[in-house]
């Protein structure tokens, strides 16, 4: 795969990697897989969108939260292993939505990040998926995305 | 183990495996590893109960939505290796239960999924647990279920 | 790394593993993983907290309970491996913060548990992390904490 060279073709860029300030890391690699943190559609260090998904926040503009998220977990990837290129497999994606009783969509935001993934990545980039309801997530965002990522030891 | 026919003994037949319409799949195999995407309680392609666990879905309908859900996820697992005769070990399964403020009994629904899990594969089957309450889960779903299986490589 | 003799120089002294009165188990050892169930604020088999945080538990004391969580994890950790000195690396914790629709603190209450982590293991403690919120957790609990730990083969 030249991976870093479609992404490239797609004109797609990969947002500067903040380093929380804590006791943990974006992405850590262990063995052949890169464990991604829980990433939030963060752009230029503030979010997107905030609010439920639903109600403040519409299921369009949740989509792209979800794929500014996966981006920024991309970058993390990106981060601690030098290159895409190395990306052997997308394993498994976790999106939590935020969002009331009666919304039923999750699945509909969470493909902002998985059919950004197959876009990028074709076959390697199908995964596992969970999708989810959330009562709220960190600093009122309407996603969170987490994956692993297995790539080439 | 021969847990295919443990299966038949048992009066189990797994259902067939509906490849979802998006991007993402019911189960990917890296590695040692099978990663199986958040199961619904669906049985021919519609939701068995609907609702909220406390209210509209009681505790025992819930505990029969979860074990529905894993074995949605045992035939994802099937799908892709061939057969269950390949399992060496069921290690994490994570239950979301869509429930309100007050609810309690997560790990009762869930162990709809534990108790069958066991039953078919014995202590191969037994497994690290995460139940979680959720605000809300896809379709409207009352349980949702993921799991990573060990596999013979 | 001599984790057990830093342990004693903390001051820290790990609980009894309770094994669950269930189909599951607190962890278990596939690989160079060891995968840790969702761990509660239980000390001597009791809540250290028990209601909702930014309502009946303050952030400080959701601290206190992701502290007892992980604490509880790594004990059912070594309980499976022998000796906290086997562990390599702290891969990914995953906690929930059970809460309602307008907490943003999710990040601050893990702290609890990202900062004992690498409290007790340096850089080894740091890890891939997901902090998000719950409509409700097993027992009331105000925190669910879950891990995955490298160990040495």
């Amino acid at each position: 795969m030249k991976i870093e060279e479609r992404l490239k073709d797609l004109g797609i860029t990969l947002p500067e990697v903040a380093r929380p300030v804590a006791s943990y890391t974006p992405a850590v690699l262990s063995g052949a897989y890169v464990f991604v943190s829980g990433q939030l559609p963060l752009v230029g260090g503030r979010l997107k969108f905030e609010g439920r998904v639903g109600r403040e926040v519409s299921v369009d503009e949740a989509r792209e939260c979800a794929r500014i998220a996966i981006l920024n977990g991309l970058a993390a990837v990106r981060n601690v292993v030098g290159s895409l290129d190395k990306i052997k497999h997308i394993v498994r994606v976790t999106g939590y939505v935020r969002s009331g009783e009666d919304f039923k969509d999750h699945p509909r935001v969470l493909n902002g990040a998985s059919d950004l993934l197959v876009e990028v990545f074709g076959d390697a980039g199908v995964h596992a998926r969970s999708a989810v309801g959330s009562s709220g997530l960190p600093l009122g965002a309407p996603v969170e995305v987490e994956m692993i990522v297995e790539v080439q030891a």
